[in-house]
Order: C-alpha cells, then sequence, then structure tokens
C-alpha cells in the first residue's frame, strides 16, 4: 500500500493497508459465524454533515466510527459494503452538483477515491438500487452510556474492534505522544490566575498544530481546586470558567485525536508546582493504586478485579491518611472505595474514547456501586487497549451520604476528612495496550511527585512552543 | 441589571438586560400584530447536549440561536417562554438526577438560574403541563441555504433579530475586535512550509485563550495558493491539509464567536509578506469595490444594488489589468461579474453568522448569476450587521463556461487571463453595523497592499503571543 492519509510535517503517516486488515478481520469474525448466507455483503452508512440547528452553518464533520475503522474515508455522506467471502470493499460516494466546484473544490472521478483508500470499486449512490438491501440485518442496539441507538452493538464481526492490530497500535501511540506533549505544554505554562480555558486552549493548540489532530477526542476537563472532584467538569453547564488559584490542585483530562483513534489523559497536579502535604499524601495513594493495577495487568485478568484492587489501596492509603479507620475487608464489603472513586477504573480505548464493545452479548455490568459505572466487564485479553485511570475525589454529596449511611459512617474520621474537603480530586489516566505478558504503557508524561515538581520548576510561562518549528518539544 | 455573563480577564462583560430587551422588543412586534390573541405565550426549545453518532462522547454544546437571543441561557435541555402581554420570562430547567452532583457537578436550584440570567420565573420542566401549549402557533420554516427545518422563518416577532441593539453591538464590536487580532497573529506568523491547519490553530487558540471564544462562528476556511479560489474551503473534503507555498496568496475566512455572537472576517495576503504585481492587481481591484461599497452603504440602499456596484469595480478593473475588454454596460447585461465573484456581497450577521431575516416574508432571491446567492435582499436599515465581502477567484470550471459561452467569450482575454489561473482568488470582508447616515466599520486589520507589507514585514514567527499574558496583543 503505497496509500497513506498524512497531514505533513512530523504527523504520523497511516497506511490504507490499516482498513484492509481491519475488513478482512471483520469477515474472518462473520465468516466463522453459524448461519452466514453465502454472498452475504456488510452494508455500512457513514457520518453525515450535520448544521447547527435550523442553521446553514456546517459542523466540523468526524467521520462515524465503525464506518472509519473499516473504510479509513475521511469525506462525509458515503456508504460502503464488504462483500465476506471475498473481502472486496465498495464505497458509494454523493454524486456532486457542478456548483459544489465552486463553493467546495475540485469534483474529483470516483477513481480518485478509489486510489486515495485503496478499494475495490467506487461507485455514486445514485447509481445503486438500494432495494437488494432491505434483507439485511438489522444490527442497531442501544449505548449503555449514553442511550443512543447505535448501529453495531450486537454485531459479532465488528467486536473485533476490541482488539487492536499492530497498524492500529501505532496509531494509538502517536495519539498518546502528540497528547502527553501536550499536557507537559499545558504543565509548563500553568499559573495562577489563568482561567482554566486558557488550558483547554493551549492543549487543544498543540494537538492541532503540532499533530495534526482537527478534534479532540471528547470535551476538555480542566478542573482546578474544587471542581476537579467534578468527574465530568468542562460541560456547557460548567465550560472550564474558573480562575486558577495559588493553592489549586488542577485535574486536566484531555485527549486529542489523529484519524479519529483517540487518547485520554488524566493529569494531576498543583497549580503552582509544588505538592503541600496533603496534596502529596492524596497524589500518591492514587499514584499506588495505578502502579499496582498497571503490575497486575496481564491476559486473562478480570478488569472488575483490577477495579477492586485499586479500591483496595486506595482505602489502604486512606488509612494512612487517617480519614479512614478500621478493618480494610470489612470497608470493601460496604462498597467504601466507591465513595472516593464513584467511576470506573477503565475503558476500552480506541477509535471511541470509549470503545464499543466492553460488555460481551448477554452480560451486564455488576450492580454494586463504583462497579456499575464500570465500562468493561471482560477478561482481559491481548491487544486491547485500555485507560488505567483510578482517582480519589472529595465529593460532597457522596461524603455526606457515607457520614449518613450506618454501614460506612463508622470507618471515617470525620474530623480528619473535614481538612479535606473542597479540595477536588485526583486522577492519574494513562492508556495502556496489552501485551502477552503484562502492558505496554503508551503515556508519557511526569507522574511521580517528585517528576512533577522538577518539570514544573523550571516553568516558563512566558515562552511558548512556537507554532512554526514543530521539532521543538517539551 | 448586576448580572453579567464574563469569562474573566479581558473578554467582554454582557449585561442579562441585553436579553430583556431583547424580549421587550419581541413583545412589543408581537402586540404590534394583527389578531393576536389576548394571554398568548412565546415558547422556545433551547438546544440540546448531543452526542457524536451512537457514542456517549458529548459534542461540545452551542445554544440554538433564537433560544439564545431570547434568553441568553448557556445550559441544554431547557424550554423558555414568554408572556406577551407583560413580557414576563420563564425558563424551563431539567430537573437533574442526584448522579449528577457525582459526574457533572453541583446541583443548582431553581433561584441560581432566575439570579444567573435574571428572568422573572424559573420551573422544572417535569413540574409543567405542556398540554397548554398545543394550540402554539407553528412557527417552523426552511432555511433557504441549507434546507433545515427551522424553528421561527415566518415569525415576524422575532425577524427582531434583523436590527441590533446598543447591547447587542457592544458584543459584535468585541468579538470583531478579538477576531481581528487574531487575524493579525495568523498574519504575523504565516510562513512557506506551514500547513494551512496550523493558522486554523493558531487563530482558534488566540480567539478561545485570549478572548473566551470556545467557538468559531463556522469552520476556518486557511486556503492557499489554488485553494484561495474554492469559496468554503476548510470542510471535510478540503481540511485546510495544503502546504503553504512561497508564492501563494492566502486567503483565509475565519471568525471567532462569543456567547453565541458571530464574526466573520477575511483576509488575504501573500504567504511571503510581498504582492507580486499580479497578486496587487487583483487585490486592490478587491479592495477597491469593497470600499465603494463601504462608502455607499447607508440606510435606504438596496443591498443588491451593493452587489451590483462590487460586481461592476470588478470589471472596471479587470479591464484595466487586461483580463476582460469590451463594453462594460453590456458585460453587466451578461453578468460576467458572476464569473468571478458567484457568491452574494455580504450577510446579514448576528447570533448566526447568517442571520436570520434576509427575505421579508413572501419574497424570493433575484434569479441571476450572482445574485441568486445573495443571502439579504432587504433595503440597508440602521442597525443592520452585514458583512461587505467581495472577492475575485480564479475559478477553472467557471471560466470555462465563460470561454465557452457565446456571450461572454468576447469579453475575456484569454492570454491575459491564462496568466491568473491557478492563483486562486481574492477575497476581503469586513464586518459592518449601518449607522443613520453611514457605516461603522466593525473589523480592524491591515487593509491597503501597503499596510500589509507593512504589517507583515517586521513578522516573527518565533515570538508567539504568550498565552499568559492576555494584555499583550499586536
Amino acid at each position: 500500500y503505497s496509500t497513506v492519509y498524512w497531514l505533513g510535517k512530523d504527523t504520523l503517516r497511516v497506511s490504507a493497508a490499516l482498513f484492509a486488515e481491519n475488513r478482512r478481520r471483520l469477515c474472518e469474525g462473520l465468516r466463522a459465524k453459524q448461519g452466514l448466507q453465502p454472498k452475504s455483503l456488510v452494508l455500512l452508512q457513514g457520518g453525515e454533515q450535520k448544521q447547527r440547528y435550523c442553521t446553514d452553518t456546517d459542523v466540523v464533520f468526524r467521520q462515524e466510527s465503525f464506518f472509519h475503522w473499516t473504510f479509513g474515508v475521511t469525506e462525509a455522506d458515503c456508504y460502503g459494503a464488504v462483500d465476506v467471502d471475498t473481502c472486496k470493499a465498495f464505497l458509494f460516494i454523493p454524486k456532486l452538483p457542478e456548483s459544489y466546484a465552486t463553493w467546495m473544490g475540485e469534483i474529483y472521478p470516483k477513481e480518485h477515491f478509489k486510489e486515495k483508500y485503496a478499494l475495490e470499486e467506487v461507485h455514486y449512490t445514485c447509481d445503486v438500487s438500494w432495494t437488494d438491501t432491505k434483507n439485511a440485518t438489522n444490527f442497531r442496539g442501544v449505548n449503555t452510556d449514553s442511550g443512543s441507538v447505535t448501529r453495531e452493538a450486537s454485531f459479532e464481526g465488528i467486536s473485533r474492534r476490541l482488539l487492536k492490530t499492530d497498524m492500529e497500535l501505532e496509531v494509538l501511540r502517536y495519539t498518546n505522544r502528540i497528547s502527553s506533549e501536550a499536557h507537559k505544554e499545558v504543565m509548563k505554562h500553568v499559573s495562577a490566575g489563568q482561567k482554566e480555558y486558557e488550558m483547554e486552549s493551549l492543549f487543544r493548540h498543540y494537538c492541532y498544530s503540532q499533530g495534526g489532530m482537527r478534534h479532540t477526542s471528547y470535551t476538555c476537563i480542566c478542573g482546578s481546586g474544587h471542581n476537579s472532584s467534578v468527574l465530568h467538569y468542562g460541560h456547557a453547564g460548567a465550560p472550564n470558567d474558573k480562575t486558577i488559584q495559588d493553592g489549586d490542585m488542577c485535574l486536566f483530562d484531555m485527549g486529542g485525536e489523529y484519524y479519529c483513534y483517540s487518547s485520554d489523559i488524566t493529569c494531576s497536579f498543583p497549580a503552582n508546582g509544588k505538592f503541600t502535604p496533603d496534596q502529596k499524601a492524596i497524589y500518591e495513594a492514587v499514584l499506588k493504586s495505578s502502579r499496582a493495577v498497571l503490575a497486575a495487568i496481564k491476559p486473562g485478568v478480570k478488569w472488575s478485579d483490577m477495579h477492586r484492587l485499586a479500591d483496595r489501596v486506595h482505602l489502604e492509603e486512606l488509612i494512612k491518611v487517617g480519614i479512614l479507620r478500621g478493618n480494610l475487608d470489612d470497608m470493601m464489603k460496604v462498597h467504601l472505595g466507591s465513595v472516593f472513586m464513584p467511576h470506573g477504573l477503565g475503558h476500552l480505548l480506541g477509535i471511541d474514547v470509549h470503545d464499543v464493545g466492553g460488555y460481551p452479548e448477554g452480560t451486564e455490568r455488576i450492580d454494586e456501586p463504583g462497579l456499575k459505572s464500570l465500562r468493561m466487564g471482560r477478561v482481559v485479553q491481548e491487544r486491547m487497549v485500555l485507560t488505567v485511570e483510578p482517582g480519589i475525589y472529595f465529593i460532597n454529596h457522596l461524603l455526606d451520604k457515607a457520614l449518613a449511611s450506618e454501614q460506612q459512617s463508622g470507618f471515617i474520621n470525620n474530623e480528619v476528612l473535614a481538612r479535606f474537603r473542597g479540595s477536588g480530586g485526583v486522577r492519574i489516566e494513562d492508556d495502556i495496550a496489552v501485551t502477552a505478558d503484562g502492558v505496554e504503557l503508551l503515556t508519557c508524561v511526569p507522574r511521580t511527585v517528585e517528576e512533577i515538581e522538577a518539570f514544573m520548576a523550571d516553568r516558563n510561562p512566558e515562552k511558548s512552543f512556537s507554532p512554526t518549528v514543530s521539532s521543538e518539544k517539551f
């Protein structure tokens, strides 16, 4: 495959072979399925160009993820098909009106797209008799987080997205490398008096100008101080608009995406570059659980056990800090860990930041506090890419509920806890690829207290990376 | 009104009085309408938080424009109502589940939103009997550009959006000032060898970090060389991914938005900071038409006449350059101007970049080349805000059509034209507010050839604006 996607300069070259390999895996999976009709076709609808509400303002297009995984096509309003027997790929593109050449640019012939994406056949959607497809299986399902309708939840063939090929891993390494550098850029420039959104802006700018990432994988979370305990901070109701204060911990959860492949990284650090003893205690508790989990992950372990391991380490450490007291096993029984880490330990990562397939068909989430928020319920397998993102947060309404709970309140030393209330939270989030006997860490940012303090000590807020010198990285 | 929207630092403070005034104008307009029932309510649905396709990845929320104009509320999933008799404003907010406090942040009481937006009443959507609203008039219509269904096209009351109040003008001055500075930042940093998207990224970063603009008003158009003739370059099929070359003209059409108020600015300049004689000739032709139009605009003139004026100046100048020859009036009769400027001269600007109400109910666009693309068909009125964006482009398929046209080909000197083919195009786009006897120019960027060359002469691509010093502006 001489065909590559490349945004120039130091950005990654991605071969069209990546998607041919995905199609091969898709067909292989389908052929292994019982009851598949001969001459079957997989038909996928690509993303449509949308406008803001009732206006003519285009929303910046981002390809639909299943379609991207299968074809790697960046244009809007396409369809695609794969012949399961032969793996031949068919792309169906809109026949553009002449006015397109005036407003949108050159109208390329079908042959252009055939070469651009190394596909077997390209046709115009208007030239196809779509009635042939009315027997197509309906693969729609429901996303367990958002309730949105998905096209494919129970489509076993496409759950190949679970495991990443070497070529996909290469892209995920790249998105992690650029996003890690962008986080470091932010750490180099953060200071009291700035708005949280200035850091979001700097992150986005680094990812796009240095890494070709027009989109982030999700809305940037830039919480400082108390806001660092708001797990999904940064949305329209809380748009990263607080002024960062000198004593604040920052929790910045941000990831860029390249050619639709995601990253998902959280760095927690003091805005002024120096941990207080209390900040250090909580940070190191989370780091300990992060490192314990990373050391334990390997093919065959249950992901829910990794979540429980993180909970256990957090509770142990919170006992040492003095916030908790009593027997660890008894704490585990009453799910005390979920008071401090109400979210799941981590999730599959790929084309979507919360990648599909976390639960095998017919299985359900464990109905326990904390674990019910775990987006991945499988046994860990080689070539899975996952986030490992333990955290400890001081969320007032959860603390109040725990203190009001007969089962939980006895474990809590309210006097010590009071010292930590309002301080926010700490999350340490790395992306990993599961190897034959452990993990490959894709994220590379300062992680220990010493590393962070040393890295931030020689900050120079005046000196930004030059937008014209892409090789100058910190 | 002590209630203000403000993103800190040097960003603009916008009083809630702006929206109270809009509601007053809305009610006044409706009460003047014949046949309005007493005790009428205007009911508007705010924007909904959407996800990417079938995933749980939130799209960054941007409020629906009519709702924003009326209430200034930034949160998703609300409704609002205005009592036409009294101008009282009612906001209906979702009753949030307890889990919101863990994931999204503090759950504020209704009183919080009443104060935050200075509204008369706030209720939960679930507490309202919505059956009362079934007699509401259906105000839906169709956007003439996108074909999307709009809520309000024929709703005369809301066409008050046509004319801007002093408070709205203040916001539009701000969005223009910040976006102008961002364009200048780009001009200071552009150079051959860079990717067009690096300039998009720098623009967005400046607007957001210095101006609090999380969104741009539309997808950034960063065309260099031949791409500068692609009117809506920058979309998914042409995503600003060309490398800028030394001899290129750049046409950068970009605008940021603050609190949903838009800007829309185009700067055209040579990538290396120095015009060639041919580049200068075309640029000055466009500047001449821009300045002729700006001098002619005042209340009472027909916007379509302004478009024709721009065409006429372009043709005059293209005769001087030698590309055209013959009688100017004859050229106008065969619409030769539209070969070089196929788009409209400009459009209304406000909360939407192509703001509503360009054509009064019952009127249609003029069915002539060029004029059929004009988004505004009204007589100019004081307090309209408009773009003035003449351009001359060398678009091969339009030139070929003109050369094949019996009516048009005789006017074209193909030998001279050949020299300009492939060079792209020039657009000069300013935003203006119509005053009692002329215009207020909202955009402030270098415009003459001399200004541009002088401004770009002391470029320093190494020195970016500091993301931490908001007062340091060029």
